[in-house]
C-alpha cells in the first residue's frame, strides 16, 4: 500500500464527463490498495472566465479580492470530484486550502506555501477516505484567502506530497509524459522513462512546458517521486522525475532535444573592450524588466569589442529602444538586431562525464549546412542559436546523432 | 452618522454593470456619513447553475460538498462588488461567511446561524472602509462551509445587523416595498411605509413574497429595524418593517390585502364525530411530509362529521391518495377534492380591537356575489377560502372597502 498524490488539471476536469472519468481513475488507484490525495484545478475556461469578470469591474484589480474571486473555481471542482467519487461508492471529502490549512505568505496571487497543517487529511486518510484538496490556493496568516500564481495547483500537489512524505506525486495532464523532442517535429520521439530534476528545469525552461518549473525545484528540493502521466491514456506510465542515483547507469547521454522559436538577438557593434561594458550594456536591459539569455562577448582587434545577447522576440524593439537611448554613453558605433532565430539544446546530465557531445552536436548541423550564430553551455545542456528556418531540421538531426530514436536500455 | 447594514440580492449583482451601481450606491451612504457593511447573493443564475453542476455529477449530492460549491457564488460576488468599490474610490474589503466568522450548526443546506464574530468587520469600520459580506453561508465549528438555504442572504443580513446593533438593515430588491396588495390585480394600491414583523410575517406567507420568511422572524425577536427597498429606484424610502410600539398611533385597521392561488380544498365525508378523528386524518398527511393550511370541522346530525382542509394545489393528488389508503381506518365515507379555490387574506394588527373587520370583509364580498367556502383567523388576519375564478374581484373589493387606496395619515 503506498500513499499517493494525484494532481488533475484544468483539461482533465473539464466537463462533468471528464470528472467522472477522474473519479473512476482514483477509484481504480484505490481498489489497489493505495491511500489518495487529489489536488485539482478549477475546470478548464473558469479562471479566465472569473478573472475577465473581475478586470470588468477594475481595469487593475485589488491582488486581494482578485483571489477571492479567482479561487473559487478550484473550490467547485473539489465539491463536485467528491459528489463524482461518492456517486461510484467512494467515501471522500473536499477541503479548500484555507481548510486544509495550507498556510502562504501574502503576497496575493504569486504567494509561496509556509507550511501545510496535515493533521487532517492523515485522520481522513486513515477512515479511509479519499481527499480532496484545492490546487493553487492557500490562505495566509491572518486568514485571507491567497492564490499561488498560474500552474500553482502542481506546486500544491508537490507540497503535499513532501507534508505527508507521499510515495509519489501523479501530476495529470494532456500529453503522457515528458518526450526526447516534440513528437509534432519529430514522430520518432521516445517518451522518457526518467528524467532528473535538472534535466527536467532545462527542458521545461528551454519549451517543453508540461510542468509549472516552480512545481520541480519543489520537488528537487524536498525529493518527492514526482510522475507526469496522462489523465486520458490509461496504459502509459508516464516519466518519472527523480534525483540522479535513482537512474539507470546504462542511461544514455543525452536526455532530449529542447527548443526555443521566437529567439532574436541583438549586437552592440564596436563597444570599447573594458571593464564593465557588459554591465553598462545590460544594466538598463534589466532595469526594463527585459530577461535576456544567451550572452557572448568577442574582443576584437581594434580595442574595441562586439557584444551580442538573445532576448524573446516580443522583447526585441523595447530592447532596441533602450540601447538606443545608452548608444552614447557606451561608446557603441552601433545596434543591430536579428529576429529571426531560435534556440536548440540538447539537454542530459551524462554529458559533463563525456566531453565529445559538443563536438558530435556541432558535427551534426554542420552536415547538414546549418550555420551556429551562438553557443551556451551549462554543466547539463548545450544550447545553439541559429536561424529559425532550419529549426525542424536541426532538432531531426540532433535526435537521429544523439540516438533518441532507439528505445533506452 | 448611522450603521446600515445592506443586503443586495442576485437581481441586483447579475452583471458587471448592476454590481457598479450597486457600488455607487453604497458610495451614496458612505458620503452621506454612514458605515456600510454590505450582504450580497450570488449573481442571479449562478446558484442554479452550480446546483445543476453538482446533481450532473450526483443525483442526490451530498449536502456538504454541495454547500462547498454552491457558496462559491456568494464568493465571487463579494470580491466582484469589492473591486467596483475600490475602483470609485471607497476603500472596501470582503469576508466569506467562515472568514467573518458567522459560526452555524452543520445542517448542510438549511444550517442556522449560531453567532457571529463581528471584531474583524468592526475594526474594519473602524478603519473607513466598507465591509462586505458573504450572504447565505457560514462556517460550523470543524471549520466546513455551510449555507443557510435558498433566501439565506436575508438573514445573513438581519444577523449582522444583530450582531453589530446598526441602526437599520435594509434589504435591497427588485420591488420598492411592501404593498397593500399586488399592484397587478389593484392599480391603486399604496406603498406602505411602515408594517409590523407579525404583519409582513402574515403578507409573506400568504403569497406577498418580499422576504425571507425566517429573516423577518430574526429581525423581530432581536428587535432590527428593517427595510425593504428597490435597488433600481433611488427615490423610495421603501417599507420599514418595525415593532407595533414604532407605528403611527392612527395607523388604518388594516395594512393590506394577501392573497394565495393554487389552494386545494379537501373534505373528508361522514366520519365519526368522536375526539381523536383530527389526528387520524391528519396524522398520515403529516408523516407524507404535506402542508395543511385552514381546517375545519363540521358536527352533523347524525353523529358524523365532515372534516375540511386545504394543501397546496401540487400536493392535491398525493393528499387524495393517502387519504384513501386510511379511508377505511377512520371510517370516513368518502373523500371530496376541489382543485379550483384560492384564498384571500385581510391582515392588520389594527384588527384585534376593531371586531368589525370581519363582519365588514364577509359584507363586501356577499355584495358581489362571492360564496365564502372556508373561513380561519387569527389575531391580525382574516383569510377566506373562495372560488379561484374570484380571486382579483375578491381583492379589489376588499382593498376599496377597507380604504387601502387612500393615502395613510
Amino acid at each position: 500500500m503506498a500513499l499517493i498524490v494525484q494532481k488533475y488539471g484544468g483539461t482533465s476536469m473539464g466537463s462533468p464527463e471528464r470528472i467522472k472519468n477522474v473519479a473512476r481513475r482514483v477509484a481504480k488507484f484505490r481498489a489497489q490498495g493505495h491511500q489518495v490525495v487529489v489536488v485539482v484545478s478549477a475546470m478548464s475556461g473558469e479562471t479566465n472566465r472569473l478573472v475577465a469578470l473581475a478586470r470588468e469591474l477594475s481595469k487593475a484589480p485589488d491582488p486581494r479580492e482578485l483571489d477571492v474571486v479567482v479561487s473559487t473555481g478550484e473550490q467547485v471542482s473539489i465539491g463536485l470530484l467528491v459528489l463524482a467519487l461518492q456517486d461510484i461508492g467512494v467515501a471522500a471529502k473536499s477541503y479548500t486550502g484555507g481548510q486544509v490549512k495550507i498556510l502562504t505568505d501574502n503576497a496575493f496571487g504569486k504567494a509561496r506555501i509556509l507550511g501545510i497543517d496535515e493533521a487532517a487529511i492523515r485522520r481522513d486518510l486513515a477512515e479511509d477516505k479519499v481527499v480532496v484538496v484545492a490546487g493553487f490556493q492557500g490562505v495566509d496568516a491572518d486568514g485571507n484567502i491567497t492564490t499561488l500564481g498560474r500552474g500553482g495547483s502542481d506546486t500544491t500537489g508537490v507540497a503535499l506530497a513532501a507534508a505527508l512524505k507521499a510515495d509519489e506525486c501523479q501530476i495529470y495532464t494532456d500529453v503522457d509524459g515528458v518526450y526526447t523532442t516534440d513528437p509534432r517535429i519529430v514522430p520518432e520521439a521516445r517518451r522518457l522513462d526518467v528524467i532528473t530534476f535538472e534535466e527536467m528545469l532545462e527542458m521545461a525552461s528551454l519549451g517543453s512546458k508540461v510542468l509549472q518549473i516552480r512545481s520541480v525545484e519543489f520537488a528537487g528540493k524536498y525529493k518527492v517521486k514526482l510522475r507526469v502521466l496522462s489523465s486520458f491514456e490509461e496504459e502509459s506510465q508516464g516519466t518519472l522525475i527523480t534525483v540522479e542515483e535513482n537512474r539507470n547507469m546504462e542511461q544514455p547521454v543525452i536526455s532530449g532535444i529542447a527548443f526555443n522559436r521566437d529567439e532574436a538577438k541583438i549586437t552592440v557593434l564596436g563597444v570599447p573592450d573594458q571593464p564593465g561594458i557588459a554591465c553598462q550594456i545590460l544594466g538598463p536591459v534589466a532595469e526594463a524588466n527585459i530577461d535576456v539569455d544567451m550572452i557572448i562577448q568577442n574582443a576584437g582587434r581594434d580595442g574595441t569589442a562586439d557584444f551580442s545577447f538573445t532576448v524573446s522576440r516580443n522583447d526585441l524593439d523595447k530592447t532596441v529602444n533602450v540601447l538606443d537611448r545608452v548608444k552614447a554613453v557606451i561608446g557603441a558605433k552601433a545596434i543591430e538586431a536579428d529576429k529571426n532565430l531560435c534556440k536548440v539544446s540538447v539537454v542530459g546530465v551524462g554529458m559533463h562525464s563525456h566531453p565529445g557531445v559538443a563536438a558530435r552536436m556541432f558535427r551534426a548541423l554542420s552536415e547538414e549546412g546549418i550555420n551556429i550564430r551562438m553557443i551556451s553551455t551549462s554543466e547539463i545542456k548545450i544550447s545553439v542559436a541559429i536561424d529559425e528556418k532550419y529549426l525542424e531540421l536541426a532538432v531531426r538531426v540532433l535526435h537521429k546523432a544523439f540516438d533518441l530514436d532507439r528505445p533506452a536500455l
